[in-house]
């Protein structure tokens, strides 16, 4: 029997997993993830918890065909990382450094891209092999799965969705330095942005002026018929709408899957965003679906395990 | 010594190829698209040109790899059509029904992804596996190259690039049926409507007031200066720049590559595109190279050998 690694490494943990060649997960865990020190004991720690779990199994090296790795960065196709601030890495060859350490062989990816992988493998863009994956979080992140395989472009920074311009009367700058990127808007952190912007506006009666604002108790107030939170979702479903249509019109996926903190809102959060997407999609891509994330943080450890079965 | 045919349907005439399986162009030649009874009659045509070239050359069916073809449609993975109103086709199984008529494997390929392919192995994306093309004819076509492929997406119909939307306050329709594509302002028939408008809109002086207007004698006034000209350059470049900006920061490539006559204005182009590209790109997009198309009407040929040849 023949098995592998997907590796998640996070800012906080790396979610690890063992899985059969079948895709089968066998066991899934976590270690911390150490960034003090340019995150110098990252790599080693993933290796001693293989090492550990190999003997445990009582496998041997010839038995795994290899580790996939998700990190928080643009990864090169030869597996370097060009600086991860939530590591601490500067310059780091991940791909190599951690077949030295193990013997195994090792695939890397952007976790954001890797995280897509397994959401088309076994979540919500399973049977699917043309996929877009929006994750609404603390930022927007995402990937695009084309013919089965990431799209993760010259510099392994394909995908970056969160990052597509929006609105270019934007003053207020994104974390990345530019003006009216999705992830102003549509993230959990952006809705907010709109929500207090809004209330600012003027006295107009809402729940939310009562409550802590979040994305959840927004989309918990349209829930509930609040005519200003249903502003808000407007706005949110129309930067997010209007940005998939152009992203199908370029990828022609056959499903997009939604993810993240902000996805848990549910079925409502579609209400708003196939609106505006179904004024604005390309004739070739209307029949695209609308799914749910299903495989929450196992998505990671899936996709990376996935980057070593295909 | 092993072949290949490449052939490029349009709506006039059909542009063929045979090249060597090394890549060299040995013959290229043309022969007429006749459009009639619903394109029947197109495939058998380039059977029949296929076989006398064989004959010609003194070639088995053996001796060929295959045929790649590049029509004017949305092509499935399968090679089937779902109409092409250029060639008069409905539902046609090109693949299929061109392997049935030689005897010699066939892959189908949309034109305009075809060309971009074509560039990528012969053109202005040589040395490059993370492409987009974009074509400024009469429309706004292109395609999207990542990993050395086309992306095609899920229906054949990926990398349209003419129909992001760019405007979202455009009140004229675009010829899909949508409103504020890119065709709409970065075409050469988009730039005649910008200069018309602009033209009408006050009393400014412009070389563009005495000469007919077209994408070639704008920019030719741009060249001497005029104002006018400068104006409507500057939101040209606006749309395709910011537009180009948001294709990067979703398939990273390594290198865009313009074409179509509107590119025969020359480097005037990139001055204007640039200035708006860099104002939005992404900073891991920020080294991307602009070049100009090479192979003109041949780069259909060569990317539809190019589908035989991967």
């Amino acid at each position: 029997m023949n098995y592998c690694f997907g590796v998640d490494i996070g800012g906080t943990t790396v979610k690890m997993g063992l899985f059969q060649f079948d895709g089968a997960l066998i066991e899934k865990w976590e270690i911390k993830t150490r960034t003090e020190n340019e995150g110098a004991a990252i790599l080693p720690d993933v290796a001693e918890a293989i090492r550990k779990k190999l003997a445990e199994y009582e496998l041997e090296k010839e038995n795994i065909l290899g580790i996939g790795v998700g990190v928080p960065a643009p990864v090169s196709e030869n597996g370097v990382v060009n600086g991860s601030a939530n590591l601490g890495w500067k310059y780091k060859e991940v791909k190599h450094e951690l077949e030295d350490l193990t013997g195994i062989v090792v695939k890397v990816g952007n976790d954001a891209n890797v995280a897509a992988l397994g959401e088309m493998w076994k979540g919500g863009g399973l049977g699917n092999k043309n996929m877009i994956m929006v994750t609404l979080g603390t930022g927007v992140g995402g990937g695009v799965i084309v013919g089965g395989h990431i799209l993760s472009g010259s510099n392994g920074a394909g995908g970056e969705i969160g990052h597509i311009c929006v609105n270019y009367e934007e003053t207020e700058s994104c974390g990345c330095g530019s003006f009216g990127c999705l992830e102003q808007y549509a993230s959990a952190t952006g809705i907010v942005r709109l929500t207090k912007k809004r209330l600012a506006k003027d006295d107009k009666a809402s729940i939310l002026r009562n409550s802590e604002v979040s994305a959840k108790t927004v989309f918990d107030a349209v829930k509930e018929g609040d005519e200003l939170a249903i502003e808000i979702a407007e706005e949110f479903g129309r930067y997010l709408g209007y940005a998939l249509a152009n992203l199908c019109v370029i990828t022609d996926p056959s499903v997009i899957v939604i993810g993240g903190g902000v996805s848990k809102a549910g079925d409502v959060l579609f209400t708003y965003i196939k609106k505006y997407f179904e004024q604005r999609v390309f004739f070739a891509n209307k029949d695209v679906k609308f799914a749910l994330a299903q495989l929450g943080n196992d998505a990671g450890i899936c996709g990376s395990a996935k980057l070593i079965l295909d």
